[in-house]
């Protein structure tokens, strides 16, 4: 079996090294590792299938020979380092937004248009990760009845901001449990006990850059050009785990029953909804693996041809990771 | 100036506590204060303008001679004592959920309906916590475009399922940071870092009894009978404060100008609204005060008759103690 020569950009960020443990999880044909950062980290190593595997400085001459290049950088790392990548003829599967938009570019989600990732010129981009997740649970009723609308509200975990997230947050727990305030850094203002209805910054009609990802990357991911979608990112003081309240509207009725049956056949998807047991999808639960849970299925009360629906997922696997190495996987088949 | 005598029915919960601080606070004509609760509490005393005052048990004789009764108690014991309460003369200003729907039972928001109270007929009801939040803000918007329908994502504290929330809360947050596992009482699942998306138990078409509550009492309270609400209800691990995040549509097209200009000067509300400069409500700034925050306005990039909004309010006061005693205060005025 044929192995690739595959680099990690930003390996040991909060989604690169989930990437590199990822890599061996699902057994990719890696024949060599390169895991790559800045000058901070360069020369350290960190574990790869037992082994201790160093870390390479982020540069341009550091991509010659490799296969794949999984991006877990921002998007100025992406975009200065994305015309090196091509030259050396190694294809780019980048996690930041830098490119998605890119007509050039496909957007892909491997359960919803893996047959785009084939029309590729060297780079690939992963959607965002309330994107992929909300994208995910509602694609199977797309494919019976093409949705018009969504109105959807997140509840987005901390680690969605790096991995400094989750240590603000518990430094913050900290502190008030000592009586002292709270000194943000990594967020704006405290989140612990708090909500921030503010996730990236203003782009469109009062709508925030992260707010317009779920309608634009939405539309080229589930060939929907005309999809319209007003959006309310939350983060919340959840450490693992993004949560979406989506209520759609397709072009004819979709029954709630009809919705549950979709949905659990669904690939990338479980359906958990039983109200009455008190099962639904919970951050907790959704952590650490790669389904999205989708529940809470029920008809919209205010149009005929509306459903709500309630899903989470782990943002740093199916939302990023993960998402990356099934692209990667594709372009291997 | 006439006084009154006030009793205050569950003085010893979260919101009976709160009422007497706020009894206090407004400087509401109290001759004489009559806390009551269960049993376990009374013949304790509680502090109020300075002064010990007994806690007297809640039984039927103990409502003769009062004027006015506050009810910060369940429904059942709201059922139970109403009756006693009618026959000594007094007026009921109930905080359960127990007549909020009787045709002959006022609910009231001050700030909205105040005409309506003139109409009891010996008991007022107290809406529900995140409807009183919901309807503050965006009433003054139903006064110059009537809303027909809303989707609406809430945000709720611990506080709202009373005393116990915060504890169980700080307890899980405890239990977790010394690496051990999390036994809730309070709440179905681990809300520490978690979401949980049910409060209420299953009522109409797989939603909340919390969840129909914004639409049936929305309608009464606004005077909006036909007013359609899709409603998702979440516990979120926030100490006080409700927040929700609301997509209106109107019989036209309101723009966002407009909305700032009448939330601006609606009673109760607060305008908050500058993404730019990162002001938006947060549960954190609403709490332990009365008004409603109200931002992120802008238009719903879906409908264009339709608005979106964040609003947040302190449950325990506005959503609950707060508008009890406003309640009170157009009964004596």
């Amino acid at each position: 079996m044929k192995s690739y020569t595959v680099a990690v950009l930003g390996a040991t960020g909060a989604v690169g090294q989930e990437m590199i443990k990822i890599l061996e999880e699902r057994n990719f044909p890696v024949g060599k590792l390169l895991p790559l950062a800045s000058a901070r980290s360069a020369g350290k190593t960190l574990m790869f299938r037992g082994e201790e595997v160093p870390i390479g400085l982020a540069c341009e001459e550091a991509f010659s020979g490799v296969d794949i290049v999984l991006g877990a950088a921002e998007n100025d790392i992406a975009k200065r380092f994305a015309p090196a990548i091509k030259a050396a003829g190694a294809v780019f599967v980048d996690n930041s937004s830098a490119f998605r938009m890119d007509p050039d570019v496909p957007l892909i989600v491997p359960e919803i248009n893996p047959e785009d990732a084939k029309l590729h010129h060297g780079i690939l981009s992963n959607p965002n990760c309330s994107t992929i997740i909300t994208a995910t649970a509602v694609n199977a009723l797309n494919s019976i009845a093409p949705i018009r609308t969504m109105v959807a509200s997140t509840y987005q975990a901390v680690s969605g901001a790096g991995a400094g997230g989750p240590v603000e947050l518990w430094d913050e727990v900290h502190a008030l449990d000592r009586g002292e305030s709270c000194e943000p850094k990594v967020f704006s203002h405290q989140i612990a006990f708090n909500l921030i209805p503010q996730i990236g910054s203003e782009q469109f009609e009062g709508y925030t850059s992260e707010e317009m990802k779920l309608q634009n990357e939405g539309r080229k991911i589930m060939h929907l050009p005309e999809l319209l979608v007003s959006c309310t990112c939350v983060r919340v003081p959840v450490v693992r785990s993004h949560s979406i309240s989506v209520t759609m509207h397709f072009d004819r009725p979709v029954s709630v029953e009809e919705a549950r049956e979709v949905i659990a056949k669904a690939p990338g998807c479980r359906l958990v909804d039983n109200l009455a047991a008190g099962e639904y999808p919970m951050p907790l639960d959704t952590s650490n693996q790669d389904l999205v849970y989708v529940g809470r299925i029920r008809p919209d009360l205010t149009d005929p041809n509306g459903l709500c629906l309630w899903c989470c997922g782990d943002q740093v696997r199916k939302g990023a990771a993960t998402n990356c190495i099934q692209i990667a996987e594709l372009l291997v088949k």
